[in-house]
């Protein structure tokens, strides 16, 4: 219930976030004013993501399991006090794609990885910026250099004509080699267990089969025992009956 | 009978449509005639797969049904009108690809990863051409370069030696480069399927086997039911039969 | 009989063809005579392939056959007879790995695969050497660079402080991104296969247990048979005995 | 016993060797006797390991079968000896890894993966940062650098902004690129194995299904034979005897 009703408010929460975190990147010449707004609305997508977690963790009945089945989400709205890490609230965004229940296992997994492909792509592209904006001779300047820089290396294509040179840089771009990593693997693992299942349903259908016909057999032996039980009735009272009758 | 009668139409269609959109490209100083004449055989091409998608629908029974599962079509069929995705309108010709029936599953795949692959690089190889050829210091700047820089983006290489500086190039170079991801997908999928088929296929001799030993026991209760049927048409009536002549 | 006759021989053919090749690339020094014997090794090595080739022909019982399954190992014989393929003879090498029968699948996978692997990385080192050497300005000037430009080019990583320029290397570089891109999916292709392997042994075992039920079943339907009949011989001839005596 | 009270001496022993080999290299500065007792620790570390293995052979019932199971360890142990091949040390401490049983196949793998991953690439920055520092000209220069080089090439994407130019750093590089590819096809075929198994879970039940059939036919038969048995005591002697008695 709760789920269903904060769909909504964090799907906007994760928006404004992303919005107000781009913001004063992509436009490096925002005044003061406009910088402590964007502030002010990441704090309250925070809270809002913060308050989500707060009302799960009130509504599980067994808090010590779920604390420790969401201790992942946890990290995720304590670490960004902390401000050095101020980058990580960008994976809570990504926290939200966890929640497209009512599909098949697979249709997830398609679901997951072009939505968190994108978002990693996009937040990426706007923290490798605001790392190396400020570098003297840096090769990644502007938005559309990021991003292009974000996926040459996501799909792990790495031409080399921008790359980081900031310490932050470089574990953006460490985050973004591991995602590729992954992206690689659930794109091939996904193809082949398709492929797999669709070359194994003969495989099933021989187990129908197999099915049928044990259950064939089954009525077989049902059949006989049924014919015996009618049989014993038949012949051994009849036969032995006549035979009491005869003596009579 | 439409489909089989539109192959060798639509086939043409996209050889004159690939012939047509090469030219201009790989002759730059093609005159002002031979560049209609082109343009205009696009549009030839386009009206064919045009028409085989109007004629296809209106002998679809369920209208609604076609449209839905045929959208990707429609889409592909509309969107180049609009002269900024004129791009779009090589896509028509890798749907070509999508007739070869009478294949096994994994025979299509092989066949249409072979064919989509070297039609995207030739394709990719044309479009950053066109895009680049226009700028300043441009590190691609004639065919073969294109195609090698085509290449080593689909197998995700990047040397970096060649890559596309102006942003449709750019948009080129990301379908290139999720098409290479998509390429070792499916060589790996197609491959681990392959060898895990190889290896099951001992799981299936024993499916196999596991159903002679149940029709073998299917026959035995058969026989054995009717051998009781026999039994009681022997012993009921017969033991019974005697002992009513006896007292005659 | 012949092809186990024939294993020793192909491979020292293999190894004299592959150094006669080798040689005047890598001591570009080596004067005409040397160049000469080395040409004359290679023709010698081909004329053991195009023997063996001849041989299995003769020997095959289904001539036509033999030539359509073996079109690839034709192709190899004959093509390298025009000038311009010469590269192809190195193909020919690979081919002697195609004979370590007598191992499981997935050993001959791992075999080939690594032997595959370092004999492509060498030839396309060679291959890519001899093309480069003439051109101004190359990036490739000696073996070592050679083989490391090859390595980084197979696995996909392609730093591209090395890269050929001229056409015949690019071929040659193009034919090591296909190699890489398979060894890729051999490789993970190989390691799914057998982790998919270990985890699927238990419904092996499942089978074996559902099988051994299954022969339980049969032994208790035949022993109620036999003990049917032994009843029918007992109960209807016994039974009906005794009352024909008692009449007598 | 001797296995599980090794478990802490051999973590010790590779830490403290990771140190002894980690420090000259990241400390250039360091003192002759720093240096020295640098060295006395991995002499030390490797005594553990020589010794570990020794009673491990020693403890061995088939010593034969050891040896030769065994037979990589001991290369470890031996080829670090010859001071040219003092590098695969290293090697040593990601055999530490291989004794994390109790976990399931796929965690151990999971485990395996990410610790070995972290020391290769911690390892090979150490090597090529010891192995470029002396060239002129290097693009690796400090340990930051060092290890970026080392995760731009395990993830294949080889920006190409920093490689290794001598003999010795090249060497490291194709460990990196080998362990790359390894890399990419665990954590596929991982996730692979998972998607699949998934997705079967299915057939396992469908089997666990057949089976449950099966039981039921065999108490079906078992109460069969029973009732035929009793039928027998019943008819066959039951039906006789009265016979027999009013004979008498």
């Amino acid at each position: 219930m709760w789920e269903k009703r904060m769909e909504w408010p964090l799907n906007a929460a994760a928006v404004l976030f992303l919005a107000a975190y781009a913001w004063p990147i992509l436009q490096p010449s925002l005044g003061q004013t406009g910088r402590v707004w964007c502030e002010v609305v990441t704090w309250v997508a925070w809270a809002v993501f913060a308050l989500d977690y707060g009302v799960r963790l009130k509504h599980a009945e067994d808090k010590r399991a779920f604390l420790k089945s969401n201790i992942f989400d946890l990290l995720i709205i304590v670490l960004p006090l902390i401000r050095q890490l101020r980058l990580l609230r960008l994976v809570t965004v990504l926290n939200v794609l966890n929640r497209n229940a009512g599909l098949s296992l697979r249709g997830r997994v398609v679901v997951y990885t072009v939505g968190a492909t994108a978002l990693i792509v996009f937040c990426s592209a706007l923290a490798v910026l605001d790392a190396e904006r400020t570098q003297a001779d840096a090769p990644i300047t502007d938005f559309p250099d990021a991003v292009w820089w974000s996926i040459t290396t996501i799909t792990t294509v790495g031409y080399g004509d921008r790359y980081p040179i900031s310490g932050t840089g470089r574990v953006v771009a460490v985050g973004l080699m591991v995602a590729g990593i992954a992206l690689l693997g659930v794109v091939t693992a996904t193809l082949a267990s398709w492929l797999i299942r669709r070359v194994t349903e003969a495989d099933e259908n021989a187990q129908a089969v197999t099915r049928e016909h044990l259950d064939e057999l089954t009525r077989e032996v049902k059949a006989l025992r049924a014919e015996l039980a009618e049989q014993r009735a038949g012949v051994s009272p009849e036969a032995s009956e006549p035979l009491g009758t005869a003596r009579g």
